[in-house]
């Protein structure tokens, strides 16, 4: 046998780290899957006994629901524009953007290749799953701030909508080649709207769309005294609250550290670092903050404050030093609290499970926060605009300019179509359910079948003792 | 320091690459491991909560005694005729397969080296645990049909002989070079039975004796009217199922994607997408079915459509189209309520948790569909035939009959050795636990523990407010 | 373009192999973060639910606390004097260690570099999160042995100090350079003291810290009668508790076979094979030793003798063959029983877990079975001690002793430090809750919250029934 020659090895080689670079970008979308485990355990145990059956009924079908409708248009709409990172492979698809010209400069809006696609290669494969799943995380935090009152027909057509136009469009802009991918090039704003991961791609959009949702459902029975005041309604179960927290907290280390998208780019560890201290930060400060101004370490804020920590560290993850990175993660750990009791406080929305505290205001952070933060170790070429990615502090005011208007453009794209959306979806299917079924408990009139079984609640010790 | 020669870099590059095919085959194992508390809470959570303690231990100790018994005998039986995959290194193991000469062909029958074996190589430990934990996933199936009234000791020493005798020996005509892998060859029948990650060797397996162990059984006390009309037994929690089908679905990726044994095969994207669209398919199409037949959504239904989708892609998954997989998935998750309410309610057999709809009539399904839709995209050199896998939809009858004789073979042997596994395990120590024990529930009497504490059970509202 | 040089190619090489480590050891740093959850699950449905809500937050919140104090202190105290292993990749920083002279040679005895740290390079930021998450995992358990009586703010003082001070110091000197691990050289002890992945260091670290804290605390209200005869106290949940031991058994994949640090390092397939047959052996040894004494197969035995199989060949997983692993394990699972029945009965102290028995003894008898069992098959370069690591058993004593020094060092080290520890935070805030806050359930008087709402708790099925 011949040696092989320097070329045949350097094909072997890169072959191997496409390989390398597939199992590391799928191995994290498994972990991303995952969370939609954590969210409903995390929703269930913030909400009533109840309701529990809708509420995992919610979280379980949303999974189903947005494949179904990311496959046949959303992905299309998001990734039809632009070919998959050369990390994963060979891409052979077309791809076109539809775009608009302004400014001297043509703007793509979304997608247009792949609707309904079919034999896909590996690297479009692992792209459309890891995709996917992050479409689903965004789809899901809704249905907390929305649980316990809102239809199940009317969550599902909803849900549908959204995994086929309302997130892949925004989704498009940032990540697909769209037009706040561009800001940086011959605009002067830095490198356009940065988000290494999603706080404003995923977490705003689905944090915007429950603040939107939570309020045009209006709140649960119940909720504010007839003086308007805010009454606590006390979830059933810590114990799904701490897990369902566990596993956001598991997963979210394939959301951060598995967006890079290759194995070969080993800025992941760092990565990795900076979510596991941003989200401790968060936890720590919440439960000081609360522990202080309340009297007790309240467990459910504390997950809020991981929670709230992971949110803010997703956009800036990559671009941070890890005091930086602390720092954030300690600033959303006590902005989720606020954040919380001013939704429910002020302006008088009730949302079961402060999603909107977590997702919306903490993504919005986590935006800016890369505006100022970000150090200038990290990003060459990202969206075509050469040299690393600097924040404010750091030197680069336009970046935070481009931040800025990502966030206005997701609240005012993301948040009309979802009102809209939300509007449609209820002259179809009404999205309240009657009182009778909310004061009842959803789970028989909305699911057919109790959370927790008459056998298991009607347990009791004597009766146990005895026999039925 | 000179200059690495070629076939010094070949080396190195070489070794790089079986290194990520352990690594890739370790992770798929660990979460196809995981898959076990999916099945413990899943099966738990559509039970009796006076039962859960019985329910969790079955489902607990059956991967310890599965791996012993595995170790012991079911590995040598299973591997002991074929060398492990050179992506996962060099096997120095002898290997001796015990057959029989017929129709002019030597066919395998079982493997006949490894028996308690020790000292392995890193190429047959990662196989080792890799065929282990998929073992015990058709060997925690059975526990789901014959829960709240197997008693435990039976259940032990049924699960110890499944492991050692009857999986492995249907695993090795399939996995291990055994007969049904053989007929491709000289005998014009596709590729030979050809099953991806398992519809037959696992599901099929673990659903037949699940079938047949429920039949045995009987049905659980109170579940048929005396006029012979089932009565519904609702499972004690939603929030078990649902956690559990959530972890099914997520180590299902290590079970079907991982089965390429290869990080280098890039086809696992490929399944990794297909399981996942098959996944929500089925999931879809099941709560549409119930919606409309039923009237309501039934969150159950929801996750045994899901696994149902599952269980069908896993033969299939690398060797058909997105459409296809679809497809598949879609008519699983209608097969699935069809199977059970004929199971139920014409075979009168009790089967409180749907094992053998969703992973019989559906392990079925898979292998039927591989035999259908393989589209000759995929499987060089499988099962030492060259070209790739077509079904009958893409120009190869052979295959699908290949596929027909793998079911039958499953039925056949799999079926009779459970049925006269069962039969000697019931003389030695009673399959059945008494009438006083299942009115009572399990707990107490088989495993000596309240899987619900009276202190938990005796919580209410007053008490806890007053302290005990 | 030019073929590539040799040299080039194996620089491109090179870095693929770190990439592929890298992506190896985070990715089995996220399986031992998610123990935690195990750690949870575990100890909640062990003890009482009107204590869960304190329970869970202990494990909750000690991985956030545990994490700030390691970047604060602990990390370089731990790892500030070696650098980082070079399958990680580069490692710039400069270390340093404070050292002694005795015996005509320098020991470590603490780094000192690296206090606060920032911007830390890929090798050093996955060498923190793999390092952090194992930190963690010794902090969480003497919440177990402490739990239904500790005060929340003594316990977030306490497990600060331990992750800043107390584990960092004892895992230098295993894993940082320090001078257990130094005992091999010039001292013909072995290879010095040998740990793979943490029997000693996070095992008995955490267990001997339990049992002292159990035993300064004192035994919850109503342990002992009078004449001091323990009273069985059962745990409210088998259901968590068996799902805590499997994300335990799951996230112990990558705490054992993640120890290589590497990729490369393909024995990593045997340590997963061996943890997977120990933890086996365990759960079937405690089966049955419980089920002979005490007439049945209680679950919570089951859990305890698979953790014990997992504690104890974590030391030994590398370096000992298959037969060596199961009887390891087997002789775990029935001295996990024989432990807890010592410390309830003889020793009188109120361990509500179990965390003594399985951290503790079984890590102790991890530690000397390496001592005993290492087969000379692996361990080139051990701690700079050319040629494999050789148990007495394998003719190399010398190993053995340095293993019971290591365990006297913890014992002297680890437990003087948790003891003065304990007793100053006892001082400051209080270890103990008062007994009417212990009698009623720390939720409320702790946390701010119950762990189960009153809501979930009032259900019953008339109720539900005709709803509220």
């Amino acid at each position: 046998m011949n040696a092989p020659s320097a070329d045949q090895l350097s094909l072997v080689l890169a072959n191997t780290q496409t390989a390398l670079n597939l199992v590391w970008t799928l191995i994290a979308a498994f972990l991303v899957m995952f969370m939609q485990a954590g969210f409903a355990l995390l929703e269930s145990g913030l909400t009533r006994a109840k309701n529990v059956a809708h509420t995992m009924g919610m979280n379980f079908l949303v999974y189903a629901v947005g494949a179904l409708g990311y496959w046949a248009v959303g992905f299309a709409l998001q990734m039809g524009g632009t070919p998959a990172p050369a990390s994963l492979g060979a891409d052979p698809r077309a791809v076109s953007e539809i775009s608009v010209t302004a400014l001297g400069q043509t703007w793509g809006v979304f997608g247009s290749h792949g609707f309904f696609f079919d034999q896909p290669t590996p690297a479009i494969a692992a792209l459309f799953v890891f995709q996917m799943v992050f479409m689903d995380t965004a789809l899901t935090v809704p249905t907390g701030a929305m649980a316990e009152r809102w239809r199940f027909a009317a969550f599902c057509a909803f849900s549908l909508l959204m995994s086929m136009f309302i997130y892949p469009v925004y989704a498009n802009w940032v990540w697909g080649g769209g037009w706040l991918s561009q800001l940086g090039k011959n605009m002067g704003l830095g490198h356009g709207h940065v988000d290494f991961a999603g706080s404003s791609v995923v977490h705003m959009t689905g944090g915007i769309t429950a603040l939107i949702g939570a309020k045009l459902l209006g709140p649960r029975h119940g909720k504010y005294t007839p003086g308007g005041e805010p009454v606590g309604i006390p979830g059933h179960s810590v114990v799904l609250t701490v897990l369902g927290t566990f596993v956001l907290a598991f997963g979210w280390f394939g959301f951060n550290a598995g967006s890079t998208l290759s194995a070969m780019d080993t800025r992941l560890a760092v990565v990795a670092l900076n979510t596991l201290l941003a989200s401790a930060a968060g936890a720590v400060t919440a439960t000081l903050y609360v522990w202080r101004r309340f009297g007790q370490p309240d467990v459910t804020w504390m997950c809020n404050g991981m929670l709230a920590g992971m949110v803010a560290i997703t956009a800036p993850c990559a671009f941070v030093s890890t005091h930086a990175a602390l720092l954030i993660g300690a600033i959303a750990g006590v902005l989720v609290v606020l954040a919380a009791l001013f939704i429910e406080g002020t302006l008088k929305i009730d949302d079961p499970v402060g999603a909107s505290a977590v997702h919306l205001a903490n993504g919005t952070w986590g935006v800016v926060a890369l505006g100022l933060f970000a150090d200038g170790t990290y990003g060459d070429g990202t969206n075509g605009v050469t040299g690393t990615v600097r924040g404010a502090l750091h030197g680069d005011t336009g970046q935070l300019w481009a931040q800025l208007i990502g966030i206005a453009a997701n609240l005012l794209y993301v948040g009309g179509c979802s009102a809209l959306g939300l509007w449609l979806v209820d002259r179809v299917f009404n999205n309240r359910v009657a009182l009778h079924a909310e004061i009842r408990g959803l789970d028989l009139p909305e699911m057919g079948i109790e959370g927790y079984s008459a056998e298991y609640r009607g347990l009791s010790p004597s009766r146990a003792a005895d026999g039925e």
